[in-house]
């Protein structure tokens, strides 16, 4: 299995509001960041799933010796906005032109199916690195349109045509709960 | 910071429904495979947040060299129930008597009282091993509990008078969705 690109090698990282340039990641962190400390939403990345196999005990701090990086079997975001459950996954893509299927685990696309079908509002955030462009593209269509296609890619049009690009500003970083605010509510099905 | 329990050594585990004695944590994460068997409910354990510092890249699959546990910074367990979010840490204690505080980390109580008063369903749910008695204790009367009360424990009567146990039994395991059904609207608020 590769290893996953999200994971940072450093002991400590500091938070900050005015770090431009990041990655898709770190933006996505720090707005999260921004929608805690200001009691808007409780949504969190889960932590990357490691297999520990070897331990050492002897010091104070146990040390794990050996591990590997497992597939997650769900998606990395989810939390509480407004009594609402969220659940998404980000993905940034290098192409101009299409995002390529193979970014997403199958398991995480029954997943998003799940979520969406069961009265949750799921979604990919997926950026256009070289395009300076992030979309939010909903579960239901996302589903739909790989009913629909046999490609193995999602065209940038079709992040154009049913997507909704994301506003890019200095606080907070990616807003997207502004486009959950907007339009989640007719992706959401509200069980009993 | 010190091992958690709750991590397995073991490189494969086989996941089977009649395996008894086994402890609270496998218990929860059977009755949660039930549940998204059934279509019932999507709720899953986070991963073991872990710091890695070294990598061994040469092999086929990356592995890891050295690592740490970190403490984890929202519950164990979250996830989508008949549209809700659902939220919750598990606990075992030795104790016939009372569960001790310090087995939940401070972050992890703010996490709790963020949940409920956000219009989200959290809770505790606490197992006295030595009484074989399993108990769903909601974010409320926790919060409540420690709002008025000096000691650093609540004790069993606490939980008698308040929480709600759940009847173990063979499928699904400990079917704590049952008492979040009976009760859990009460101790949730629905926001806009």
């Amino acid at each position: 299995m590769k290893y996953p690109s999200g994971i940072k090698l450093s002991t400590t990282k500091n938070i900050s509001y005015d770090n431009r340039g990041m990655d898709l990641e770190e933006d996505i962190n720090i707005t999260n960041q921004y929608y805690i400390d200001n009691n808007i939403a409780f949504i969190y990345k889960k932590p990357t799933p490691i297999q520990v196999t070897k331990v050492d005990y002897s010091q104070k701090s146990a040390i794990i010796k050996q591990a590997y990086f497992k597939e997650p079997s769900t998606t990395d975001y989810n939390g509480l906005y407004k009594g609402f459950y969220i659940d998404f996954e980000a993905k940034e893509t290098e192409s101009n032109t299409s995002f390529p299927l193979s970014n997403i685990h199958k398991h995480q696309i029954s997943h998003i199916k799940n979520i969406y079908e069961n009265g949750g509002i799921a979604f990919l955030i997926v950026r256009f690195n070289r395009l300076r462009k992030t979309f939010v593209l909903f579960g239901k269509d996302l589903i739909d349109y790989m009913n629909n296609n046999k490609r193995k890619s999602i065209p940038l049009d079709y992040f154009k045509e049913k997507g909704y690009l994301i506003e890019e500003k200095y606080i907070p970083r990616i807003d997207y709960l502004k486009i959950v605010d907007q339009v989640g509510g007719i992706y959401e099905k509200k069980q009993k």
